[in-house]
């Protein structure tokens, strides 16, 4: 609403990047955290912006893979919630009750879903009838409502967060284990777009998600040196299924009962990317999410007012035609400030258009990634400014798959842990686990769901059994 | 999910129109009231489909004039709600409170928007500091909540409630009138997409919305005779912008309270578009909205199956090529009943290919709306389907529009009214009004925003005063 043109360089991100990362966040115009409500922040139109571009590429991915969108309920009755045991115990803690409307009290409490197992399974179980309603692939975007005890953060831990959720349901274990397959490679497609790289790694069964047979934690690493969990896929085998009574008949006429999956990631994905790719200027936006893909600064010099306006009216007409989401500054700043401002909000490219460039036909392009400068042909634009902002693109997504690299090490034992996440050989018990887990102060995330054929020959680093598995630890966000 | 091919025909629209909707709405796959908390429904594919079509047009028409998109949380502390006093007056039999959150009671109790004025306007005291901040135009297009005690009924009266509402902040009276008219221009356009003629009648001051200076009321009329409400428009001159402290500083640095208005139209839409369009076979979409705006039936003879089905599937892709939502139902049932199937939900346009069809060159295109076939020169189809369906659209309007006129009488005593809207004379007195409410058992929907130069030389149907306003009354549903 308000330009913000202020010294950001007054947190340092390899200083203090939690500090860093509050300041950011508002800086930038993602958030406005001075709601009344503490945990609940308002989207803001350039934040807005962002979280819906990257929801455009859910759709994108659950659509053409054949899942359908559906909007439940908000509302969940008690009665419905309370019937798979381990959800209820692992949610009960933490759930918004609705407890009145208008002036009487309700006859059944009804709680703010916290994700939508209970809301949608007692229709599944209406609506799943033979096994030629197999497989049922649904999802929703919606907003989810938790009541975190711990500090809460924009867009990491909130008590009001935004995400999507899909939920299938399958004749038997192998059609569920082929949807878990067909969501990594959703995963994989959909995190280039975010240039968002991740760690697959499966829980442990103190850790899993409550009522899942097993979870997979999608993690990211923190400059800080923290995992931070960005989404989860669920393998449900028939946990829900029974007590929601969800059953199929089968081509011989048995009735069976679902194998259902879950898939889900929530605005971290936003919190991820400012963490993993802003700098002391501000955050870097990757250009598929960017709002503004590119930002024209005229710069006019005495007397040539008119034509740079003129210009920089053409090359953003033109840069539109050819699809690039593109803006023109035209506010009283001066060129330098306007600089400072855009970088702030991470807009991918700055397009700068005086006299000069004019003149020679060309246009200054600066990259906010790496701060590089190139002039382009004025007539070359809308071939070479979508294959620069695919270059960084790609670039981003090395550089921060790199710095993932960098900050994972391999150790032999618990002694002197370097600041960084952390795999080790663990034989699997959970008192080794919980052993390793207080020795460290930090989490066990899990095992690598890519490394199965890898873990031989390593030994549990509390109790020296082999073979052992391969499991990362961090301190977790 | 499951197809449901059925008798359509038990319920008569125009016998009864009550049922008719309530079996319609279910039949068609657009909603399902299954959901075990009264007046909270599930949004189907094919429902929410529809919506997000609608949605779409919703933020195309306002990004276009410069509204912004925003997202504020759900929940608003008791204490900034009841700020402004008519407004909590009016709202809080219908709001649902939160008390509790995890196993505690909460020190402030939340209640779930029943529309957003006191989540957004604690913000806008924030944001806007000065002139140079204004116009101030957002939106954001969420659920509400309102404990609806009457009867629930899908997407007219349900109490999870899916909706647009654009809030925006003027420096002064004449600028908040001026946006009133750009709500209108909006309004105008986005009814075309839907096929649905409405009226626009100034509530009378006891039923504007609380805390409205005063309120527009979009109306349409349904088959029953009763008037529907689907959305509305609402002057707030400086009624909120005082309690919650929203002020800018103009020009000569003197500080103001901001003019505000809002906009906004519901779920109802698509209840509306089922109502006035629908027939005995079924819902009939407009093609702006439709899910599917074709589909395409394959006819095969024996030792044909194969021509057709490659000919069906060139087709698709040519449709899909010229920008048409096209499908091809490829499933096991006979075409007699894939007509049914799809003429009961709604699609504006079935293209019938047959080996016959394909000898000739030519597919067989049956409007749903007037059950019309024409054959259509295969090579002609991309052209010509898009201008059937913008005939389509177009007499849908009209003719939606015809009937609304026709169902519209103007009377001049509150003796035998007929059973449709009435125009008649009224002084402006609360009395008089009243008695022509108790007389009529009827609502005064309110004076036309588009007649003010006509209204004279009417006299005032129960005190015999003129010159008198011409009121519209309905029942209302």
């Amino acid at each position: 609403m308000v330009a913000v043109i202020c010294d950001v360089t007054s947190m340092k991100k390899g200083e203090d990047f939690s500090e860093w990362y509050n300041e950011i966040v508002e800086l930038a115009g993602l958030t406005d955290k001075r709601y009344p409500v503490k945990g609940m922040n308002v989207w803001t139109p350039y934040g807005w912006r962002i979280m819906r571009l990257i929801d455009g590429y859910i759709r994108e991915n659950l659509d053409s893979t054949g899942h359908q969108e559906v909007c439940f309920p908000l509302l969940i009755p008690e009665s419905e919630f309370s019937k798979e045991k381990d959800h209820i115990k692992g949610f009960d803690s933490e759930v918004f009750w609705v407890t009145h409307a208008g002036l009487n009290p309700l006859d059944v409490r009804l709680l703010l879903r916290p994700t939508s197992e209970t809301a949608m399974y007692p229709m599944f179980s209406v609506w799943v009838r033979s096994h030629a309603d197999l497989p049922l692939k649904l999802y929703q975007i919606v907003n989810v409502f938790r009541y975190e005890t711990k500090m809460t953060r924009a867009f990491i831990r909130v008590r009001e967060i935004h995400f999507f959720e899909s939920h299938t349901c399958h004749a038997d274990e192998a059609g569920a284990e082929e949807q878990i397959r067909e969501n990594l490679e959703i995963l994989e497609r959909f995190s280039r777009h975010l240039c968002l790289p991740y760690l697959l790694l499966k829980r442990t069964d103190w850790d899993k998600f409550p009522g899942a047979h097993y979870t997979i934690g999608i993690d990211i690493l923190l400059p800080s040196g923290r995992s931070l969990q960005i989404g989860s896929i669920h393998q449900y085998l028939e946990n829900f299924s029974r007590p929601y009574d969800i059953r199929y008949e089968d081509e011989k006429g048995d009735h069976k009962y679902v194998h259902q999956t879950t898939f889900g990631m929530s605005e971290r994905l936003v919190g991820s990317i400012i963490a993993v790719h802003g700098d002391d200027k501000g955050i870097i936006l990757p250009p598929d999410i960017a709002p503004y893909q590119a930002v024209i600064v005229p710069i006019p010099a005495k007397g040539s007012l008119e034509v740079v306006n003129r210009e920089s009216e053409a090359l953003m007409e033109e840069l539109t035609r050819a699809g690039i989401r593109a803006h023109i500054d035209s506010s009283d700043l001066r060129p330098g400030n306007k600089f400072y401002y855009w970088e702030l909000r991470g807009v991918p490219l700055r397009l700068e258009l005086g006299p000069r460039d004019i003149e020679k036909g060309v246009v200054t392009a600066a990259r906010r990634d790496t701060s590089e400068r190139v002039q382009i042909p004025r007539d070359k634009v809308a071939e070479e400014i979508p294959s620069i902002l695919d270059k960084i693109s790609e670039q981003m997504f090395q550089r921060a798959e790199q710095e993932l690299g960098k900050n994972i090490v391999e150790v032999g034992s618990l002694n002197d842990l370097p600041d960084k996440m952390v795999r080790l050989g663990w034989c699997g018990s959970e008192e080794c686990g919980r052993e390793i887990e207080t020795a460290t102060d930090r989490n066990i995330l899990g095992t690598s769901i890519e490394e199965k054929d890898t873990i031989h020959g390593k030994k549990c680093v509390v109790c020296g059994k082999e073979p052992a598995s391969m499991i990362y630890i961090a301190k977790q966000l």
